[in-house]
């Protein structure tokens, strides 16, 4: 059964509150407010050919070859052979279980996790063997003794998204180390999410392609949606060494033809951004992140954690039931004609009972506006009908 | 196992004839040279919005209202929430058929079909049962007891694609209230691929929305890509009445967040073109048509029987083997510099050992073009080494 989008399933209770004339802020979504690089947007603007062709299946090759180059700034060195440009990552992550993965395999996920990975997971008859990451240690990768206990003779991959989307936790060094010797010692793959590979506040990143000696094992899905702030454009990649999986990805990435013209030219663009395009946008990042952690933990009850890159911040609360409470913040409340959309954690753990008391929130808004849905979220806490009295 | 696209598994050998020199006709794949229509490309050069964000899941609302008025135009009558705006046609076809089958299930189609049918089914975990369409009756719709013969407890769908990929042929109004009786009788999903529902040149279009009685059967399958000559857009849509496959596929439009965002303003402006848009496009594709057909059966032990609608052809070539002859082709061959490039028709069978001496030619080059890739054909032929005497 393909599970509901925990990001996206509550979206029509959105609209109708927005029907109502209630002004709801958006923070259940990973969809930045940050502005589309004025540059990239006019290499789009600027398409003079006359027909709107298919491109090659992996993408144009001189956007594969452009982002050699930007790879190489972040220290991780592939060739445009090494490169399948995908329609958002989302198609990374599909190409990459169903060309490495068969129906039955099992893959170890650190949870909570991406919910998609889910999705795409029960799509290619792929198992996913949750271990957990807690939030008073805030999420960080679990202990080696974890990973071993949940591997059995059908498990193929390990994956990690780093920084991590939901919990926002950036994977230190050394614990990718640890991954490494994991995923060496029996013989797996790791699947790598690196979206916001940009954003980290607390550290550098820690590629996934950094790792030494493991080529063959490393599959990394990536996407500009984030980088560049152009989700609508739908272009990610995915990108490893393995010749194999190339091959075999290459045969899903023939069925569905190309991935779209259009964001292939804003992304090819984008690369030539200055080097320092990112400082801005990262500073912006972390004001709203010190604004929302701040917030968060001033309210009664509530624990979040300091997340050390991406732009989410998981939140326990004083609640019953998360799917209920984010339901009711859109169906019956509203603090001056506003109201907040957060995404229930429970869809971004697969053990069931998992984060019934946690959310997840995405600080892509402004710090007004941060602070806005705040003042709801506060409000709201304090009227709850399901509101549990400690918060634990 | 991943079947490789017949379409494009021979591209590496077209990119090494182009680099040795040799001009390269391609009649492998449907992508027209027709222009894309000026006014559609000039929306999306008009885009002035900052953020390149997601868009709503199944897509703009406004795009969709607009495809409403789209499909009246050709006696469709269905809603905008009846409609699920698709990356490409080939994600209405993987939406639709992950909605509607389960692993195991199958699904009958005539043969020879879209090769990639075959890659979303084996992806779904879904059985194809092929049954046979034949050359030498251009490859009408088969008898319904061919239908039943292959119907089994698993049979939860037929697939047919009209007017049709590979084979040109344009399915009668009687042809579908044949399919009408047998999915109401075995209670059945019809997916109607109408990708190229504009271009029927011998009679007209007769849509599986105009059939009585069966709405919640009935699975569209859509795409602008060959409509608006707008291939590398990405943009198609997944129609249907059934509101709980609508639901079901709205989960996968979820996982995979949104369309790509240029395209549907292409597609949404395209709307607007005036009513005789496609009468020169339609005459230029017949005029094509007429040009390959007699082309082809002017050459010694060549048989193409005349397409109705879309823009392919069949040929039955004197050759021992298709695939080996199309590589030969690109590796082997020149005429006066130049080249042409096909695709084997085994890739569109799935019954093994069918299709070994038929090529699809995609008639999407301009009449000059056609003709110096027939005059290729016809040299190639001549000396081919693997040319078999009599063409049967």
């Amino acid at each position: 059964m393909m599970p509901p989008s925990p990001i996206r399933k509550l979206v029509p209770f959105a609209e109708a509150a927005k029907k109502r004339g209630t002004k709801v802020y958006h923070l259940n979504i990973g969809q930045p407010d940050i502005e589309t690089p004025e540059m990239a947007l006019e290499a789009v603007r600027r398409f003079d050919r006359k027909v709107l062709e298919y491109s090659h299946s992996a993408g144009n090759e001189s956007y594969r070859r452009k982002l050699v180059q930007y790879y190489h700034k972040s220290g991780i060195e592939v060739s445009h052979e090494q490169i399948i440009i995908t329609t958002g990552g989302s198609e990374a992550i599909q190409f990459g279980f169903m060309a490495c993965l068969d129906a039955g395999d099992e893959v170890i996920i650190p949870e909570p996790f991406y919910a998609n990975y889910n999705g795409f997971a029960v799509a290619a008859g792929v198992i996913v063997k949750p271990i957990p990451s807690h939030i008073e240690d805030g999420f960080a990768l679990p202990p080696i003794s974890a990973f071993e206990a949940a591997i059995t003779p059908r498990t193929k991959a390990i994956v990690i998204c780093n920084p991590n989307n939901p919990t926002g936790y950036l994977y230190s060094a050394a614990e990718m180390e640890t991954l490494k010797n994991i995923i060496l010692r029996y013989n797996l793959f790791l699947f790598a999410d690196e979206a916001y590979r940009e954003f980290c506040y607390s550290g550098t990143h820690a590629s996934a392609m950094h790792l030494q000696g493991v080529d063959d094992h490393i599959i990394l899905m990536d996407t500009i949606s984030k980088r560049y702030s152009a989700c609508g454009g739908r272009i990610g990649a995915l990108v490893t060494k393995n010749k194999a999986v190339l091959d075999a990805a290459m045969k899903f990435a023939q069925a569905r033809l190309s991935p779209p013209s259009f964001a292939q030219i804003l992304g090819e663009a984008a690369v030539d951004l200055p080097d320092d395009y990112f400082e801005a946008t990262k500073a912006e990042y972390k004001r709203r992140r010190d604004t929302i952690v701040k917030r968060l933990n001033a309210m009664d009850g509530v624990f979040c954690p300091n997340p050390g890159g991406a732009f989410y911040a998981m939140a326990r609360l004083p609640i019953d039931d998360a799917d209920r409470f984010c339901q009711w913040l859109l169906e019956s409340f509203e603090h001056q004609g506003k109201t907040v959309m957060l995404a229930p954690a429970t869809g971004f753990y697969s053990t069931p009972g998992s984060g019934k008391n946690e959310v997840r929130l995405a600080y892509v808004l402004n710090v007004a506006d941060i602070n806005a849905a705040m003042d709801c979220l506060d409000a709201a806490l304090n009227i709850y009908p399901g509101r549990t009295t400690t918060g634990a």
